[in-house]
């Protein structure tokens, strides 16, 4: 199942993705919450529902018109990051490959949605992509062994870890370049993990920039698989459900070119893994976009 | 004013504390909100008015038995920490001295309230204590230049940055040991910033452990002040009123005495800055602490 977070004539609500159109949760399933983290919550069977009912929606429940894809967490949503977890990007970033796994935080105010603006920050030349599939926890995890680490995914969602490069870098902390307001596109929904392959393992994952392949590699090629990220960081802290773990991006990022190449306002943006879905974003100056909000 | 979040009878209020007591802003002003962070964004016109009320509060506004603390902080509220912003603790550690603030995320699972049990990490015999002066923003910031920096400041509270240092410093990006759950006292309460130094600053800072001072500084000693940290903080990210940023450990930590000297079970931490008050909180084994619950 595909379930995206949405807005739709202003008020935000969960839909279904399905062939035949998207499919409102407040129609399959009015006692449900509107929110992504509240659905989680609620455990396997919930989703398990869910489910049946979109098969059997009647045509009523198709959402018509347009909406707006939201980022599939909320504001308390914790979002933890692999850094350097392909090894031809750790080799490309001038990094050893790590023998642990290298985590940073991202706040929800770097996220945008599917199709939203990402903001190319006015202060900085260097605004770099990442293409990168994120892991979406369903269970209250803490502790976790490798064995069951699986058990506590609901599903993958398709990440770019928007990177301002000399911000990220001024330190050895990278943590204020990668959290500039509305950097980090995530969606466009959740793809439970019964539709793919066990920890997501083995789909082709690209980065496309104006439709010219930057990234084009294997989510095999991981050096921490999706269990291994779950051991680290369940160990630290409690994961709840609905909280992200990026996993990492494959070499080909725009600072490790040669020439060097950076986004400008006017890319397009389009992360994509295979059976999971493609993620796409136009990058608009920061000035542009306040104007724009301005003028509403 | 000083305002702290309790949770009596089983209801989170908030509290202004006073010579008299402590007296429950839902008596005060049972219009204003019960979070802080949503007090915060009513502005200062809405924390002087809280005020004169306080000035006058009727004997029945006091609180009457026991409550708890909670961190003055909330699930979405974002906080920023500074690293080695000390130039003797960045030598102890065996840093050089940073040219720009040193940025890391703590997330709300990693905080605990005064007087709260912090928790000793099982996995790790490396459980280290840093006292913090911490920053509370008062009102929406981006992009803030030096000169306006301090508008934005609502007040100040303590923080100790509880650290596992094994897990901080297993690769180059220190999360997630500054993130095992409830490791990170934050308390008692919010200082406004009318009743101390601009930026806080000339302030003796002090941690014990069991009485005996481990670190004892002055916020004047700090590298990077509060101007400088909201500069570089809010030129990536936009910081809403309940944000905290906070500015850093001096000399003094356990990992870096001779020998080293980490906490245990039934420590006692005691976090002080002239002025701001004292934060104290005891150490308690997990396993201790998850029995408890259970017994609950």
């Amino acid at each position: 199942m595909r379930i995206a977070s949405i807005i739709v004539n202003g008020t935000q609500t969960l839909a279904v993705r399905r062939a035949e159109g998207m499919l409102d949760v407040a129609a399959l399933a009015p006692e449900m919450p509107r929110s992504l983290t509240a659905l989680l919550a609620l455990g396997e069977s919930a989703l398990r529902e869910l489910e049946t009912r979109a098969k059997n929606a009647p045509a009523s429940a198709r959402i018509q018109g347009t909406w707006d894809y939201l980022p599939p967490v909320d504001a308390t949503t914790k979002v933890l990051c692999l850094g350097l977890n392909y090894r031809d990007h750790a080799a490309e970033a001038a990094y050893d490959a790590p023998q642990f796994p290298v985590v940073f935080a991202r706040f929800f105010s770097s996220f945008v949605g599917h199709e939203q603006p990402m903001i190319l920050p006015a202060c900085s030349p260097m605004f770099d992509w990442e293409a990168e599939l994120a892991v979406v926890i369903g269970r209250r995890a803490r502790g976790v062994t490798r064995e069951r680490a699986l058990d506590y995914v609901a599903g993958y969602t398709l990440f770019n870890d928007g990177s301002v490069r000399d911000r990220q870098k001024r330190t050895h902390q990278w943590t204020l370049g990668k959290n500039f307001d509305r950097t980090g596109p995530m969606g466009p929904e959740i793809v439970t993990s019964d539709e793919l392959p066990p920890g997501a393992q083995g789909l082709r994952i690209q980065m496309r920039v104006n439709g010219e392949i930057m990234q084009d590699a294997n989510t095999r090629d991981m050096i921490f698989d999706v269990q291994d990220a779950i051991v680290a960081i369940s160990e630290a802290m409690t994961l709840e459900p609905g909280d992200v773990i990026a996993m990492g991006t494959p070499s080909g990022v725009g600072a490790a070119r040669t020439p060097p190449r950076f986004l400008k306002a006017g890319d397009v943006c389009e992360v994509e893994v295979e059976r999971v879905g493609i993620l796409r974003n136009l990058v608009t100056n920061e000035a542009n976009e306040a104007s724009e909000n301005g003028g509403k």
